[in-house]
């Protein structure tokens, strides 16, 4: 056992929108799991146990990134260079760029390549107090790559201590075998990769990119129906660009969350509302995008619909790895509440993935995936970005060296 | 002696707006200074060097951080925290928040608390690749306040093998001594502040903060006189939220940099070209001010402007002590390109603190400052964010042990 002692606590476990804060808290860890949690006054004896002092630090869930695409090759840093010199993203895809370009790195690679390159971007958000995080394929685009990217999502999770929870995006881009031919791309999913792919265990979660440039309302529809028939859950990139009442369609499907939203009108809030979809707004693809229409935040807070805030770290849209960053960003480019900011990254980053009952705030009985920061309140995890405040994090029980994780 | 072999240089040599890159290159460091570097196939023979195989990653001179504010103590999180809750700027400060607080924080904070605090945010700059770091003072405001706040920023350069630049910034707010007495509050750094601690060899610089909020061109003037009195050069807050013309005068006293510059009109950049003043750009501010006035970047090209780039780090309008992402928003906010967010934190940043004799580019006889990056292609340290591609830091020709500096 044990008993970490003289922490302010943000347990996180209110249903109002606050940090359910204790000022003077002990937390007592059994194993991988939180044993008893709340008042310092009431903490039962724990003679046994192990006592860590917190010397008054902030102890809160370790942190969910709840949506990313973590593992791929290649780079696109060239291209962003050019379009700085105001090459065009249609010049560009016409060299072969863009997400063509990324697709064509990962199928290239061999897994082992893919497991380091990933392996690096995790213990990157590891070092930021991350504890689980939400992996999506969608770079390979066929059978054996979708494979492939999964698997290295797997092994991720066995290699490091962090929770992992995998989604098949095969329904990200149409791959070059099927220009032309979404529909046909569509059938080869819900016939082929889906259920391959989910008899292996390779898949929790099923997404797709419901966009003019992606897939349409129809196509996303008949894989979340495969989804359905495997009894998987779904999610869904919905109203980034245009709204395409993808959010509706996800709300059908009782999709865990609909993602971007920036688009989202209040048919699509309200819907949303009632199937209890977590909204996983991404601010780092907002600033990478200079985007300027803000979702309706506004709206999620009227209808109560959960709020989540993931990076989206990937190649082309948000190449930024930074958890903390969409703290910040959370709150300076969507006005978010620094108390909806870390809800973002604990309670409702869990209900985005479905694992609310045993990760993303503290009580007895959920997993002891913590992080202790040296601050003073809460908001300071989202106002100040650059120096970690992260002190110690515990995945399962267990501490994480995290000053060996770059 | 040490040799380098088997890297890719960005030398950031050229008058050009490149990255004065060799493809296969050798540098070669005698003590603390480069004693080579160049094309492999032309590099001298040195039986007895210490091998370094870079194995084909990228050096670059060890980056410099021109503008900061880094030596305060207290925290703004919990005005950060009411603001998106709705309350006004107005209302803060009538609490006393805003730069009051930080002041009255930073007067009663102790020179070890102060050094404590500022060494933790040199580290984390240190761990980017930073080996050169500019401090301001102005947020003690007394000549105790101001020496103490030079005199940490001195000690840093002891404590860490980091080079450190300081700027007297009395002019920077009123202290509430001389609410309603700027001229008052001018004459006592003219004759008292400033001339005390250029003699205890505290200021290698003297800078002020011009605008509407701040100090007029007129007081502005006098400080820069009394600086020119005693041989220092001098920089200046210019243009940031209304275009005072200060930085004419800043050009007319051949300052070193002029900062901010959102609002920089065409007379002064030319002002600025022909003094040699350079733009330091701060996007972190920009950023977290949500501004919507990109400073004149083609103006600056047309003229041969140097651009550099800061964190601006400081509690009140930029708490983002993260280098590596105002390349990453020099790029994204400004459409800066990835050569001129180099640029503008090597050698341009070097000539805004009339240092670029000995550091900011790499050939024979400059100091041994130089960072290894994990990256193939320069502008991977511009494009992606997150994922710190430093491997080996020299700072006067001696590896940094960035591992442990976070
Ligand atoms: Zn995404
Ligand atoms: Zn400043």
């Amino acid at each position: 056992m044990q008993r970490i002692e003289n922490i302010k606590l943000a347990t996180l476990c209110d249903e109002q929108n606050d940090y359910g804060l204790i000022a003077d808290a002990v937390v007592i860890i059994d194993n991988e799991s939180i044993y008893w949690a709340g008042n310092a006054l009431e903490a039962p004896a724990t003679p046994s146990a192990d006592i860590i002092d917190g010397a008054g630090q902030l102890l809160t869930p370790a942190l969910i990134d709840c949506h990313t695409h973590l593992v791929w090759a290649g780079s696109r840093a060239n291209e962003f260079a050019e379009r700085l010199h105001g090459k065009s993203y249609a010049e560009i895809a016409e060299q072969g760029g863009g997400i063509a370009s990324t697709v064509r790195a990962t199928r290239q690679a061999s897994f082992t390549e893919l497991l380091q390159l990933a392996e690096k971007r995790a213990r990157t958000l590891m070092a930021q107090g991350v504890g689980t995080i939400e992996i999506k394929s969608g770079y390979g685009l066929d059978l054996t790559n979708e494979r492939k990217q999964l698997q290295v999502a797997r092994e991720l999770g066995r290699r490091l201590p962090l929770t992992i929870k995998t989604t098949l995006l095969a329904a990200h881009a149409l791959p070059p075998e099927y220009q032309n031919d979404a529909d046909g791309y569509i059938d080869h999913i819900v016939t082929t990769i889906l259920p391959s792919l989910v008899d292996e265990g390779l898949v929790d979660a099923v997404d797709a990119f419901c966009e003019k440039i992606g897939f349409s309302v129809a196509q996303t529809e008949r894989v979340f129906e495969a989804a359905r028939q495997h009894g998987l859950p779904v999610k869904l990139h919905a109203e980034q660009i245009t709204n395409q009442h993808g959010a509706e369609l996800a709300a059908r499907y009782q999709a865990l969350s609909a993602d971007h939203l920036e688009q989202l009108d209040e048919d699509g809030v309200k819907a949303m509302a009632e199937s209890g979809t977590v909204a996983v707004l991404l601010p780092g693809a907002f600033y990478f995008l200079r985007d300027e229409q803000v979702p309706p935040i506004d709206l999620l807070r009227q209808y109560r619909v959960p709020i989540a805030v993931a990076t989206d770290a990937n190649p082309g849209s948000s190449p930024i790895h930074n958890l903390q960053l969409m703290l910040q960003m959370g709150a300076t480019l969507f006005r978010l509440t620094a108390e909806e900011c870390l809800r973002g990254v604990t309670v409702n980053a869990a209900r985005a993935l479905g694992i609310e009952h045993e990760y993303g705030h503290i009580k007895a009985g959920m997993k002891a995936h913590l992080a202790l920061w040296d601050v003073n309140d809460p908001a300071e995890l989202t106002y100040q970005f650059g120096v970690n405040p992260l002190t110690t994090l515990w995945l399962n029980g267990v501490v994480h060296d995290h000053a060996n994780t770059r």
